[in-house]
């Protein structure tokens, strides 16, 4: 049986792509399939699997050496369980930066596409098959499209995106904005989690100059409930960021409303990285960085140079 | 203007697919494109330039940082330029097994389908827009094929590749037989080549065990012209294996029209290798293998397992 998985701290995308690539494995390529997770998913990603009709896929707890997996929505090493190359990887399906480090046994299908979302590209590789997609499967890919472009105010949303979303919407006959707001309360509601739990919710370390960052990113609709935790998130940060062998971590709070990141700044580290890489002048503890919506886009192409 | 290459030492497909995809990206994507070489195409690819009629590619001497650029027929930075990370990777399109170490600044198009050849993957990929193609780069597209498979003896021959190199000659009107003896009579001739040349015309290092392994593949109908220098072979492949920091140098000559190997057995780390992984004893400063035609998918896998 195929083990399809996407990267540790699961969101939408990272959820809901297993699961329709295990669909079209086992329903229409006949090769058994089973989505897992590689963690709890977060909880917009929870409201999609419920709202869709899903259980919630296994959290992989032990990756066998051989074990045939299709990995999805990463190709990062780093995002994935340690012994990764001793598996059989079968096949790579995702939108992100190749960062290398991946080595597969022999030649494999690999497919990598410069799309917002992988299930719009799974929506593309799966063509004409998707006349036959249950109800669940449409629906699970809109809410990955919608989530990885913020109901396509993310600068990372492509044509192909939106027109995918558009299609899958009007013939689900599914309200487009209801959707992303439900989807966007659920992600919001993070009073359950810790200060700790929350720097790590969607993290991502990057090398930056000779430091380690790991680069934390939390979109809401609700900034407010977040940014009152400041002082306390900052107390977090030296665990969080020692715990993943890391120098600092890097909190933006993503406004999906206002189209606009704050980032927290605890020391001058921080400070100096922001000031350089976006071009600013920090007065206080954080910095309003309006328009920045995108990790991938906006904010590691600057911190990285 | 983007360039668009395959490995070092050209063979067919990767004189030929950069050729294919420059004229797509070029043509089709109003993307202009460039074909270049990584140095001189076999003779069995300058057959192939000549017979589709088209110019020798210039050979890239030197790829400036930030040069926009698609990687066709490898992902291994081994067999591309040194500093190839440097380059704005924005396309990788292959058919060989992820072995990491590539890694490009933003998402790109990246594709690589176990198929027997590039050109059989780019055929796919231009899809439509083939009707649009001329007879160069069909005639090319079979070129690299029959190459790649031995006229579909190789057992990396896919069922798809069969199907479009017989679309493209019946639509070309050439007689699939006849362009194939002429393009392996044409890689055969290597009287023009020194035992070091030919010792480095196709090579891949691999690491066998705690050794590093130059294996060196020649293809042809007339293994006699190679066999009978095999003194001068195995006294040049020291110097050779040293030029490229390897330990051993490993020469199967394989009989196309037979289907067989010969592995030419200089001493013995090659001899308990050989025993090792083909499960043979071997005699004297050879041994023929029966039906091994294939590096990819019949050498390397047994002497690295």
């Amino acid at each position: 049986m195929i083990k399809v998985f996407g990267h540790y701290s699961p969101d939408t995308d990272s959820t809901g792509s297993p699961l329709i690539w295990a669909w079209y494995l086992t329903q229409i390529k006949n090769t058994p399939a089973e989505a897992v997770l590689l963690g709890q998913p977060n909880t917009e990603a929870k409201f999609a699997l419920e709202h869709w009709g899903f259980e919630q896929p296994e959290i992989l707890q032990d990756l066998g050496a051989g074990t045939p997996v299709v990995i999805v929505d990463t190709n990062n090493p780093d995002e994935l369980p340690k012994n990764i190359n001793d598996a059989d990887i079968q096949g790579i399906i995702d939108h992100h930066k190749l960062v290398g480090g991946l080595e597969t046994k022999g030649p494999i299908d690999i497919t990598i596409r410069p799309l917002a979302c992988t299930a719009t590209l799974m929506y593309e590789l799966i063509g004409k098959h998707m006349a036959q997609a249950p109800r669940g499967v449409k629906g699970m890919m809109l809410s990955c499209i919608l989530s990885d472009t913020l109901e396509f105010r993310s600068p990372t949303t492509t044509q192909t995106d939106r027109a995918v979303a558009h299609a899958l919407a009007e013939e689900l006959g599914v309200d487009i904005g209801d959707l992303a707001t439900q989807m966007f309360a659920a992600k919001s509601d993070v009073s359950a989690f810790s200060d700790a739990e929350l720097l790590k919710m969607d993290a991502k370390k990057y090398k930056v100059g000779d430091k380690t960052f790991r680069i934390s990113v939390l979109e809401t609709t609700a900034p407010d409930q977040i940014l009152s935790r400041k002082d306390a998130l900052v107390a977090a940060m030296p665990a969080v960021a020692a715990e993943d062998g890391a120098d600092e971590v890097m909190l933006f709070v993503i406004d999906i409303l206002n189209e606009e990141a704050t980032l927290l700044v605890p020391n001058d580290l921080v400070r100096t990285v922001a000031e350089k890489s976006f071009n600013v002048t920090v007065a206080g503890d954080s910095i309003v960085l309006p328009g920045v919506m995108s990790r991938k886009k906006q904010i590691i192409p600057v911190l990285t140079q």
